[in-house]
């Protein structure tokens, strides 16, 4: 069992119902208006409530966010190479993946998968070996997206050989190259590799990439942490394919009205 | 004083010339090869070095990052209004500034300046009662931006009604606006102004933007950081600008080659 913390993450969690509940704590003295929705989405699930001394969650929680809300449940479940393809063939939409591989650190983590799910990715791969973080840290600056995003681990590189064989491109992004993101059609079903700022994308994921792209920069000693590169890449595939449903931008023209 | 920690920031800062340079502290076993550049640039610009023991490095830092360097150096100056202005007048482009409002930690504020620097922003500028951050935990996650970029402290909005009457443009990031930031000009001279997650902009900000524009997301719960709303609206600003750059995206196109 794993527990999870803070309001935010609990609501979600609930409403995404991938994980088991086995308890929700409540401190005692916690606001009534703030725990009132953990509350009662507990009551309509069946999922019991202890009310607990804040001595009790201090000694569980791993940060001082969780705001006198705790749950224990089960992991969160990770998709594995058949129910991705399953996932996969279920979109009404060109799929949007995203790869992440050597990501460093917890929080870094837990924002990408929250820009991810603001732009529309609809699973995020992380390689097996990548798997032991603290998911309470992950969870924490996901902002509920780690409860609502299914992740997918994979061994090696075959689950993206199937999805490639189903038409997805994987495109790797490499800060040195010289196509960038604007010139690479993205509308169509995609997987976004993006590595580490260490060491950046494996050998094996680069090996198969059916192109290079990288996000611009002003260049000189300037660059981009993992979770930023991400998020600029994934919004420009936003961008493109949701253009139709944003004026066109008037770039440059002198006779824009600001008065509206 | 204040200090610095790592090479990549201490490297940053003696190129930038923002700082006056004590010493620099450079641990007795430290590696040759990783210690070389600051050496020489130490000895070019006259700066002593004084070799130490890692026990007095540990004490002084105020993280376990920086890799056996150490420099005991002025503040970083914060431009005023007055030199904003100046700094604005000698752009030989149209100016990109960056109003923060309500960072909440050190540690985004520091992407956040990465990022900025590397999408051509020009200076950023963070209000008065937001300065109390410690510098070293800024700096960190800069990689060595929090040196290179100019950052203007305002202590109300008169600097931004002057750089309207400049010119300048003054948008307001408002994740609730229908507006798109691809339908607004970012092209010419602007502020894009970002606030915190908790509060948003200040009210006395809001009443004097020339506009207001959102990011767009996929909506429902997701939603993005201030650190990431700031990359990919200041992507969009340079994706505007340098347009002409890149090659036009093949939208969609069917018979787009891969083979290349």
């Amino acid at each position: 069992m794993e527990h999870i913390e803070g309001t935010t993450s609990v609501l979600a969690a609930l409403a995404a119902r991938h994980r088991r509940f086995e308890v929700i704590l409540v401190r005692h003295d916690s606001h009534a208006e703030k725990v009132a929705d953990v509350l009662a989405t507990a009551e309509q699930l069946g999922v019991p409530v202890r009310r607990v001394d804040s001595k009790e969650l201090d000694a569980m929680a791993h940060g001082a966010s969780h705001g006198g809300v705790l749950a224990i449940v089960s992991a969160k479940p990770r998709l594995n190479g058949d129910q991705l393809l399953e996932l996969v063939d279920g979109l009404r939409e060109p799929p949007l993946l995203l790869l992440l591989e050597g990501v460093d650190d917890e929080r870094n983590l837990g924002f990408t998968l929250r820009t991810a799910e603001a732009m529309g990715v609809h699973a995020v791969m992380i390689k097996k070996h990548l798997w032991d973080f603290d998911a309470v840290e992950v969870a924490r600056p996901a902002s509920g997206a780690y409860e609502r995003l299914p992740l997918a681990q994979i061994n090696d590189v075959e689950p993206l050989k199937q999805l490639q064989r189903r038409g997805l491109r994987l495109f790797g992004c490499l800060a040195t190259t010289k196509r960038t993101m604007y010139t690479t059609d993205l509308t169509r079903g995609c997987i976004l590799a993006i590595g580490g700022e260490k060491r950046g994308l494996s050998g094996a994921v680069r090996s198969i990439c059916d192109r290079f792209v990288a996000v611009p920069t002003r260049g000189g000693a300037s660059s981009l942490s993992l979770s930023h590169a991400s998020a600029i890449l994934l919004a420009e595939a936003m961008r493109q394919r949701h253009a139709h449903e944003f004026e066109s931008a008037a770039m440059g023209s002198p006779t824009e009205d600001l008065s509206e």
